[in-house]
């Protein structure tokens, strides 16, 4: 039976960065995942590069630029005579990335030396912190010894019982990624990031999109001010429908459509031709049989883990869509380093205060920190500043002048509490304040940084004048 | 006569942000601008708004989403039938930003009560630390007086005696940026970031374009590694013909042509059809009178100051390009701000260690602080992180993977000395650099910070994991 100084369940995100640190760092290491093409090939990489962040920002990318060739390029001079759509060589393109990256993880596991096992782990026995899996793929199975394991196995879409995914009709968010034709009219269940990110795809190429959603507010946890332009601004110019506040009771088909009857505030019977179901996602943890090292998972599904993604067992370790926090892949990532460095002696350690969200819409929605919502509950004084991008230069000249940058600092130290951005290429802008917050920063500290011109960053140090009632361009 | 506590010289970035900066301190504001737009009409912003960033900003965005459109559609599944330009549109749209970015400074002006005198400045005379300047306007004369001055007049083309400017045939700056049709073949002297950035308009618009630089290197100020890869990828797949080591020694003129004897490494006659000369910018001085207040101008054109903008006058000051220092409107804007405060008694100060440089080329260029040969030449111990863009999943998806991220930290402290960026965003992506080394970052501190996945700024931390050879993903 083969033994590891590491066994890491999982190559996604979170499974396949922890296997190259602890690799760099002198471990033996394995890693187990099941995921594989439909040819049975395997895939590293899990959600995140086969069906989540990666495929999605391809089709993004590319549905972006076809909804900007037919609608806005009048206005640069740039004369089009026809734009046709070719799904079939927008989804190649997908593919082609998809199978780069994630060939790029087999690459990096054989250049870091590490042991890749295909097949579905679960857990055997534990005895004088030895833990024994068995790796099973079809009808071979495999034992494996680890002195340490990581559970990465990541999360998968949360079902919704009124409305089972077929992947025909009723997709889940890999579903929506692999649609071989423009739905003409597309639901999709859940105005969370899934849904607003494959709401703007389709609807970019063409469907008539509503999004549902039964809590009464959109995108509740980002700052209000922040979710409610954005709300305006994906209704308005985007043309996304969005029904707060608004259930899906049932699901009824007729041919090749479905019938949605909603109730609440936009109650009524909603006919699509696809419905995606982008309700939430659940942790991964059926078949790992914890019960045999004396684990067990939560009531949500998770494994319970200390601050230093220690489980109840001190050799077993779980990070990522697993564990408790948010279900981001770089906050499993972070997780994957820390568990890494400490099985090698090290320290490593994870802040939670200042992992940054992003939303891919257009134009995207990145924030960190705190909310406004939770520095009032916290009763917590602050200063907030703002900056408007239509007063920002390079917007102007890139033509997107839409949002904002918003910074709320304490009102007596001046630190930035949180940062909350709604415009082109936030998901970039939130780098210089996710670094800043982590310096402890005061909102001064960037109002007294330079910020080459033009760019879009000069709106968050204007966001930081904004601070204290001195910007200079607004 | 009218009395200002500050008169500032110059609505240039530099002189309309000191205005509003010293207005919002509470001071009397006048500032004297000269710069009028075809019909006569005064217009605010100086160089950078009217014929430099912002204009060459419009018109790049546009070129470039015409390049693409062009050219790299297909992959994405777009088809596109028939595609042409406009140019006048393209002018228009660039005007049209333009002028609603110079009416909002004059916006700012009334909105902080700054009283705006169109007409070129000189001065008069100083008497008790009290100045008096003359603003003539065609036949009009005005005297003003003021307890401090800032000089901010900027800079202008350098005048190449063998090619003087028409703007027909022979164009400075300004000139290539209002053509009215795409020049068939076009030479620009002066391979800088002018000749840059306007090369890659016109190259993508159609034009043959040939730099000529006398210089035998290329961005000979940039981190060396950086300009060789620019330098390939500019000729290579950007199609501009760079030729180095080569002087433009004759221009002769038959009909609408122009014959370029040129001498050196690519010393032969080159026939085009436009010439643009971008061989470098002075200071703007003529005519301010400097010598009637007991100033006068270094032999490069330059007013001498202090680290803190004063001149030998204590109550005159000057900013931006006029004084040493690169010529880049962030710098000018950051010298108009200390001034402002200084003159207020606060403490006002420029970091000039940590200015950023960006080029708009596609991709983009953008560094701060040390190159790695002024750490040799420094005889500084450093380590080097370099992490190209082709393993960066955000660039993947964009399907920009051209360049890469390099950093560059003491071999001792860590701490991050410099920061070379060439790709995609560099121009945003370089905000973060700069603050983590206003900060004094090491590079583990940019390391240990959580990028969002996936973006383009999770190169930077992998090129600060780089400097100790422990990237993840390469």
């Amino acid at each position: 039976m083969d033994h590891f100084d590491v066994v890491v369940i999982g190559a996604g995100p979170g499974g396949y960065v922890a296997a190259i640190r602890a690799a760099q760092l002198g471990m033996s290491v394995c890693c187990v995942d099941a995921w594989q093409d439909e040819q049975g090939k395997p895939r590293l990489g899990g959600t995140c590069l086969n069906v989540g962040c990666i495929p999605s920002k391809a089709l993004l990318e590319s549905s972006e630029k076809y909804h900007e060739i037919s609608q806005s390029l009048g206005e640069h001079g740039i004369v089009v005579e026809g734009v046709s759509l070719d799904l079939a060589k927008m989804q190649a393109r997908k593919k082609t990335i998809v199978n780069q990256l994630t060939d790029g993880v087999a690459h990096l596991f054989r250049k870091n030396g590490i042991s890749s096992l295909h097949g579905r782990a679960s857990f055997v026995s534990i005895k004088n912190e030895m833990t024994t899996l068995k790796v099973t793929h079809e009808k071979n199975e495999l034992l494996v010894q680890g002195d340490h394991v990581i559970i990465a196995t990541g999360s998968m879409p949360r079902p919704l019982p009124v409305a089972a995914v077929d992947n025909h009709l009723i997709l889940d968010s890999a579903g929506a990624l692999s649609l071989h034709e423009v739905p003409g009219r597309l639901a999709i269940a859940g105005a969370g990031v899934i849904g607003l990110e494959m709401g703007s795809v389709w609807k970019r190429l063409g469907s008539e999109v509503t999004l549902i959603e039964a809590m009464p507010d959109f995108l509740p946890t980002a700052d209000h001010q922040l979710s409610k332009e954005v709300f305006n601004v994906l209704t308005r110019d985007e043309g996304l429908q969005i029904q707060l506040d608004t259930r899906l009771e049932k699901v009824s088909r007729s041919g090749n459509q479905l019938q949605l009857l909603c109730e609440g505030k936009s109650a009524g019977v909603l006919e699509v031709d696809r419905l995606l179901v982008a309700t939430g996602r659940m942790p991964c943890t059926e078949g790992l049989c914890l019960e045999n090292v004396g684990l067990k998972s939560d009531m949500r599904g998770m494994i319970p883990v200390d601050d230093h993604c220690q489980t109840a067992v001190k050799s077993i370790w779980a990070i990522g869509d697993v564990v408790r926090g948010p279900m981001l892949a770089h906050k499993a990532e972070e997780e994957g380093v820390a568990v890494a460095e400490q099985i090698a002696g090290q320290k490593g350690h994870v802040s939670f205060e200042n992992i940054p969200w992003v939303i891919y819409t257009s134009p995207e929605i990145a924030w960190a920190g705190k909310t406004e919502q939770i520095l009032k509950d916290n009763g917590q004084a602050y200063r907030s500043g703002i900056f408007p991008l239509r007063a920002n230069a390079r917007a102007k000249s890139m033509g997107d002048t839409r949002g904002f940058i918003k910074i709320l600092a304490d009102q007596h130290t001046d630190q930035v509490l949180g940062v909350h951005i709604f415009g082109a290429q936030a998901s970039e802008l939130i780098s210089e304040a996710v670094l800043a917050m982590e310096f402890g920063a005061s909102s001064e500290d960037i109002a007294r940084t330079v910020h080459a011109h033009p760019t879009l960053s000069e709106a968050l140090r204007e966001a930081a004048l904004s601070v204290e009632k001195r910007s200079i361009n607004y």
